[in-house]
């Protein structure tokens, strides 16, 4: 396992008049940011602003596309045609991609969002299609999934980068696969215990599952959740404990 | 007035299960197609099929952004800040530009639709708006507007080629201002008439108004309602006469 | 089997600028209309001509809830929860009773749209929630579904009265659900073979399917599909048969 | 001028997976709720939450309806024909009006939201439209408008009740209509000082105007701003106020 590793969020999901997240204090310890394009969150407006702050603090930017569902922000599956998934993905990289040159940057990693990146764990066909939709929006960009689902397989295809995500505030079941959002323990919201695991997964290349057991994680970048209401703190810690134990945190 | 001119058309205004124009049968008397963005039409799908097609035939691509109306096709005025109207006008070139680098094309031009055209027409704010959001999206980027209006001279101010356009199946008045379409007689339906004016234009830089006198008008590429009737006919039509009159028809 | 039947038609999908379907020619040979309620499709011009073409037909109203997806017209299955979609019924059923309350009029029946109504087919929780979204609106409300599915189960639990639907266009596999229209044969297009088939269906009590076998099949209206290139010489077709068997056609 | 009066707020602009407002801490104080139907904030699941806390808190419901631009929260003007604006204020009180009927209870009142609302201040046409649309839903229904306006007068032409709104917390003009919120003065943070307005609307039938002059000034509904920050104490200081000088705070 490498001794770097980089740290994303999820930002510009504000919509309109309504604000979510907390984009402003986190960019500060992140690397990379993951920037809604209009289908499940964000706007034109909040997507330039998102996009200027990320830069003013150097952070790396990646589209985060997603299903076209506003009311049910991404995170309702639907089921899309491989072709109408590669265009809906062609066509929020393009938009975003429009502002970061506008910035004077360049798109470096694409992660999709919700429902959209669940359907890419563990349908291939999916994957496939989200793939070929970054591949055409351009080469040069990583295709950020989960560790070890079908996303990273697909990117490779495609002839993509990928980069595999690990998550320090989520539980993992003993496959590999994150504790469901619906049974207890799914998420991580003790500061210490997110850094603990973070460190886990970056230093040794593994990770202890709910059940106890230890199961081997290789990942290039962690993700933080910005709508866990204990975000700034458990980043503060993870940055910490990286720091001490010689961990560089960089963007992919 | 040179004896070149350009022949666009508006495309790619069909939406999920509904079809509208006649793309095909148009595309092969045009040289330059202003696509819609999925504002106030198209998706992903239809964007996707339109730029191919456009492609095949070998015509120039365009982008075709709108007002955020898909209800009122965009041709609702609706009031936006200057940031509103720049953003969304970023957004949606950016979303169709990463259509045409996957078809291995880049885009040549920006046509507003509707009642953003309208507004650019007169209102210098909102020519200046569109012109920066054109400009943040690309410098080599030309900016069709309406010969003599607002629009050309922002796009002017802002460093930007842009291409006046003319209609020849539509009536003008002693202004230059195009005859609302409420009144009658503001649209030419006959090709022989279309044709005539579509020569007038090219050859004399002049057109004859609807009050009968003669106006001087100098532009770089001329509209093909698509929406119109007889819109393959007029087209024909003028193909024919701008041929006789050794005028060539060329992309911007 | 009664000696009598409904015919029902899906109406009013057009949307904005775009026109969908035959409502005009198909409304004097049907009994009932399921109006769109705009999610997957109709908007509140459309809702108001259609319900008003609907009374000067004598035509029964109905509301045609769908999915919140314009742009796959409510056909893509979309995973909501129970609480989400007994709203989205409830709030389409609303909107479209005022319209006919307007008109003088009160709603009939309700059935779901698309990929709502598969849904409603196979899955009871979401026909149990489609059904209180039903009893909410008006206990009065015929909830129509597919005979023989969960639907009409999940009417009668609420307490509502239920119209059972059969398909004169469709074939219908040994189980007694549709064949899928990705295979061949799905779709009758003969306007002389629907005929027989809406014939048997309503006098007989019985269908021939796909196999070649009988299988009994009691429905309370037969469905003309408004898409289908052939739906008048179908509905026409099947009033002819129809009325030489002595079965009179009246709505629910 | 009365000696009661009725306080209504906006409630229910939450959408999907934003939050907006503070509807529970504002219902003990208010007696009419102005509930979004979905067109500039609100959706099934807020309208269906939003209802059940009005009824519990024995507030009247009324629909609050809005032009369609959900990112723009319905306060971005929109040029509707008549027929259009008719239109989607009775699908907007039918939608509405569906969950108060499934909650035991009607509507009591229609109050147009943002640009709407605004438009219909001045424009005759747009509040007529407004008015038909609300008579067609229901002739029960009262119209709430901006004391002195358009709608009132649009109402009394329809055959509706009207009841002329006040501001407390807004400063008006010597002729009578609020001063613009892109003015220094024109909102009323000082909950002292707003429930001093409050008081001289309703004892004195009267306003002091932003230049100082005295306005006579008679409303039947004086409006809560849900989003002032400083809206509960706002609400809290009229009610203590109203009370003291033995004004009844009663729905329309």
């Amino acid at each position: 396992m490498d001794r770097k590793i980089d740290l994303n969020c999820d930002m510009g999901e504000s919509f309109g008049p309504y604000r979510l997240g907390n984009d402003e204090l986190l960019l500060p310890y992140i690397t990379s940011a993951n920037i809604a394009c209009g289908y499940h969150a964000g706007d034109p407006l909040v997507m330039e602003r998102t996009v200027r702050l990320a830069v003013q603090h150097n952070v790396a930017l990646g589209a985060h596309p997603g299903l076209p569902d506003l009311a049910g922000f991404g995170r309702r599956p639907m089921q899309l045609s491989p072709e109408e998934i590669e265009n809906i993905v062609l066509y929020q990289i393009g938009a975003l991609a429009a502002f970061a040159r506008a910035a004077g940057r360049a798109l470096t990693h694409v992660k999709p969002h919700g429902a959209l990146y669940n359907m890419a764990c563990t349908d291939i066909e999916s994957a496939r299609a989200i793939a070929r939709g970054v591949a055409r929006a351009g080469e040069e960009l990583i295709l950020v999934g989960l560790a070890g689902s079908a996303l990273p397989e697909a990117a490779q295809e495609a002839g993509l980068r990928s980069a595999r995500e690990g998550f320090a505030d989520r539980a993992y079941q003993a496959d590999g696969s994150l504790r469901s959002r619906r049974l207890p323990g799914a998420v991580i919201e003790d500061p210490a215990a997110a850094a603990a695991q973070a460190l886990q997964i970056v230093r040794d290349g593994a990770v202890t599952t709910f059940a106890g057991g230890t199961r081997a994680l290789e990942v290039d970048t962690l993700c933080i959740h910005g709508d866990n209401p204990a975000a700034l703190a458990i980043v503060q810690a993870i940055r910490r404990r990286l720091a001490e134990a010689g961990i560089e945190v960089v963007a992919l």
